[in-house]
């Protein structure tokens, strides 16, 4: 029997919070810091490891978590959820997202449907589309291949797409794998869809518009201004669109589109990168295969996340780290740090996925909670991070934990012997550096030049930027943040945050604004 | 005289610690709060205004602050440092970036050089170089017409120029005053310089290879990246590279570049946007005149940060009440959200700027400090964060201030009319909305739709992102960082704290490590 407990009412956790502190310099000094790296780490799928030694953790702590997510009935709440539980109470709404990519329990039924039927149908439907266009079978009016695919689309329907495409691309390219760059269009800046239009060759691009429920503002304005350009380009806008909708939308029947693929409301934007989201754009760009060796990833992830064992469960010990350095530690924001280039937007997508679904003040039942949530998730690839904001990460007033990201071999492969060593030693030289300071410090007379540690810090590491490894890595932080809001209690799949702004937004459209809003509308030349 | 002194010394600060907090939500209701919004602001240089309405003060408040700005001698500080006094104590430097667009205060001489005329002749040599480039004078060995540069730096070197160059790119593209593609190199992961070089054709490319030390491990690295492509290619590099350094450093008289244009070490990374760094890449690809348009904008917008009046200094208003924010009100971070796709990596650059400068936990004498300094700083571009992690700055348990900025009018023009606006009133709709939104909330019985509101904001307005105000703009910033440093007491101009990690990685990579370090070099396969 699953009960829903405010972090603060659980025995466990008082018990965490009255435990011994570790002094993260000492353990990780000599060698008993060397073993402590050596043990505390733990396999991931995709051939990835996550070694949490740079952590204010040991034995005494990671028992403490674990009593946590025994009380907390973390494995139970993840069991209920795949399982087919409303687990997204505010909406009551099924969270399935997992579902796309393997079946963890019980055959899901919703609405008569089985659902993971359901979204392979809809993987099938998109690897048969893509293949078609690949193989020109599928083609402009002029009967010529599309190279381009546009993803128009905002939010959950822009960031993980993109950060997964910039994520492969240079992967595929290398590997034979390219079919079709993909470009996107997200903002309702018009100078966004201007300038992506102005960098493509219409006659010969692909628009896929990602709306669930065909009502999103931005999409849909970006849609008229692709369909106008289209139309000043000589071109039949149905010839060159199809749409990933609910089976619901008015987008979903229109034959405005060449093809339309379904996602459902049982996958939140944020989590949908793995749905016809994130499918379409990724299959016409790398090919379905590619797309399915991707879902392999987060599938085999997905299976690790069960295991009621923190100690072999990354995305589990992962949550309740954090848990522990914000609401017992205190500290206010995570940065994410991957030592790839081609991760250079996932912090973005991170940032989405996690400070969505997790920055709540209420809990489940909508009952204000009485300790912090979701903290601040920021970052930049390294080592480019190192020569901007690392000297308030290493030297502030403020600890700020670090997930580090690091593979032994670049994508490309093409590299440079400079003084004994290539870039992409450099590369993983500096995270191996970064971390070690970050948690041992240096003592220097003069107080700038001193470095007191203590900075945790865990780091995922892999022996490349796989389309396996992506969809690991993007399991991980999806199930950390679902055990987040497990452990805080708050309903991490819905976003009514975002609601008011909408509303407001139309009032000073429709001229029906007074006070404050009529003034800033009036500055602002509405 | 000056003194220095930490903040928690000052009596304006106990006395500004004592007063009255705002009741933002009260003071932004209704015609009060029209008035207010009308009142609560101040002309900003190239057509912009700074309206802070949105943030937590009143009269009161800011009489404190401008006693806080009187205390701590913020105006004959920044004297201090346009006049030429040493003010980057640790590094014993000058700090001179101001001079860059223009003269504020006496000749500064250094080394027997007029500074000033230092860096207007180094200006003079870079706009007669891409002249000649653009003119077709200075070709490759075939003669050709040069279509691409590409910027080779890191941190202050990639970052600001970076920004820049994507903020006016469309400006430019638009107006008739784009000449060359720009793209950049930075990061030491060898994919990153590998994918650029596939997206250009070298041929046709001119590298400018920015270090004002010439050492820095990833910008040599990435230089002989380059030059191994190029040679690959069969060309000469000498002929396709040009060199930004100090006048001192190995690269200033080498053979191996075209030109060599100078910076000193007066001017830091982070701030070096207008000298040389961010000059010779942003004239070669939108022309010396926009680069000067440019530089004007930031020295008018140099001018106001002058006046002792906090209520007609921008830049000092809005460092006060960062400091009012951070350190009475105890916020942990900034949002910098601009309503303009072209400024989507501005945040970025600010995130360098800012927590680069001030994320120092002693004072400029070496004594740790008793407050906290630097925040968090971190952004993107609206409507986009709307959909991403906008739903913790409206209902997360931690209060964010946030920084917008909005132009009413697009840089490219060409837009849509949909339901009766075109994109861009829906964009300045939504960030009119979102102001009033943060600061009144809404009230809801179900608290899961309730905002609390009372979350600060202020806005930069501008009529179009054109190249003065990109000036502008980046002087705004960089003097808010420049007084926070004054008011914190610590020195902004230097930046021990990446130190550390680059000396740990040295080690790595000579394999002289033990402990822990080892054992994550054995990890990372290096």
């Amino acid at each position: 029997m699953i009960s829903w407990n405010n972090l603060d009412t659980l025995s466990s956790y008082k018990e965490l919070e009255n435990k011994e502190k570790v002094c993260l310099k000492c353990a990780m000094s000599g060698e008993a810091g060397a073993d402590r790296v050596k043990s505390y780490t733990m396999p991931m799928a995709a051939g990835l490891s996550y070694n949490y030694a740079a952590k204010a953790v040991n034995e005494d702590i990671i028992d403490g978590l674990a009593a946590l997510a025994e009380e907390a009935q973390l494995i139970d709440k993840f069991a209920a959820l795949y399982n087919g539980e409303v687990i997204n109470t505010g909406e009551k709404r099924l969270v399935l997202h997992q579902l796309t990519r393997g079946q963890l329990g019980d055959d899901v039924v919703a609405d008569g449907v089985n659902k993971r039927t359901f979204y392979t149908e809809q993987q099938k439907k998109i690897a048969e589309f893509a293949n078609a266009v690949h193989e020109g079978k599928i083609t402009n009016a002029n009967g010529e291949k599309f190279t381009t695919v546009v993803q128009i689309g905002i939010g959950g329907s822009d960031l993980g797409p993109r950060a997964i495409y910039i994520g492969l691309e240079n992967w595929a390219k290398t590997t034979g794998n390219f079919k079709m760059e993909a470009k996107f269009i997200s903002n309702v800046d018009p100078d966004d869809a201007a300038a992506v239009l102005n960098s493509i060759d219409v006659a010969h691009s692909l628009f896929v518009l990602v709306s669930k429920s065909g009502t999103t503002l931005e999409t849909l304005t970006n849609e008229s201004f692709v369909k106008d350009a289209l139309k000043k380009a000589g071109l039949d806008a149905s010839k060159h669109m199809v749409a990933v909708t609910s089976e619901t939308s008015p987008l979903a029947k229109s034959s405005d589109y060449l093809a339309a693929f379904f996602m459902d409301d049982f996958i939140g934007g944020r989590f949908s990168s793995c749905s016809a989201v994130g499918g379409a754009v990724l299959s016409l760009a790398f090919g379905p295969e590619v797309f399915a060796r991707f879902l392999n990833g987060a599938g085999e992830e997905d299976k690790l996340a069960t295991n009621k064992d923190v100690r072999k469960n990354p995305a589990m010990l992962d949550a309740l780290i954090g848990v522990y350095e914000r609401n017992v530690l205190g500290y206010p924001a995570t940065a994410v740090l991957p030592y790839s280039q081609a991760l250079s937007r996932f912090p973005a997508h991170l940032q989405q996925a996690d400070m969505e679904s997790n920055g709540k003040s209420v809990n489940r039942f909508g009952e204000p909670v009485n300790y912090v949530t979701g903290p601040i998730i920021f970052g930049e690839p390294g080592t480019n991070g190192q020569h901007s904001f690392y000297q308030l990460l290493h030297q502030g007033t403020d600890i700020i934990p670090l997930q580090f990201i690091g593979f032994k071999n670049s994508q490309i492969g093409l590299d440079v012997d400079i003084q004994g060593s290539t870039s992409q030693q450099k590369l993983c030289a500096n995270v191996a550096a970064q971390i070690v300071a970050f948690a041992l410090g240096k003592d220097d007379e003069n107080n700038n030049k001193k470095f007191e540690g203590k900075r945790p810090s865990s780091i995922i590491i892999g022996e490349q930027l796989t389309p396996e490894a992506m969809g690991a890595i993007l399991s991980h932080f999806e199930n950390k943040i679902m055990f987040q809001g497990f452990i805080w209690n708050v309903n991490s799949f819905d976003q009514e945050g975002v609601q008011l702004g909408k509303v407001l937004a139309k009032k000073v459209l429709a001229h029906d604004t007074d006070g404050a809003l009529k003034v800033y509308s009036d500055l602002l030349n509405i």
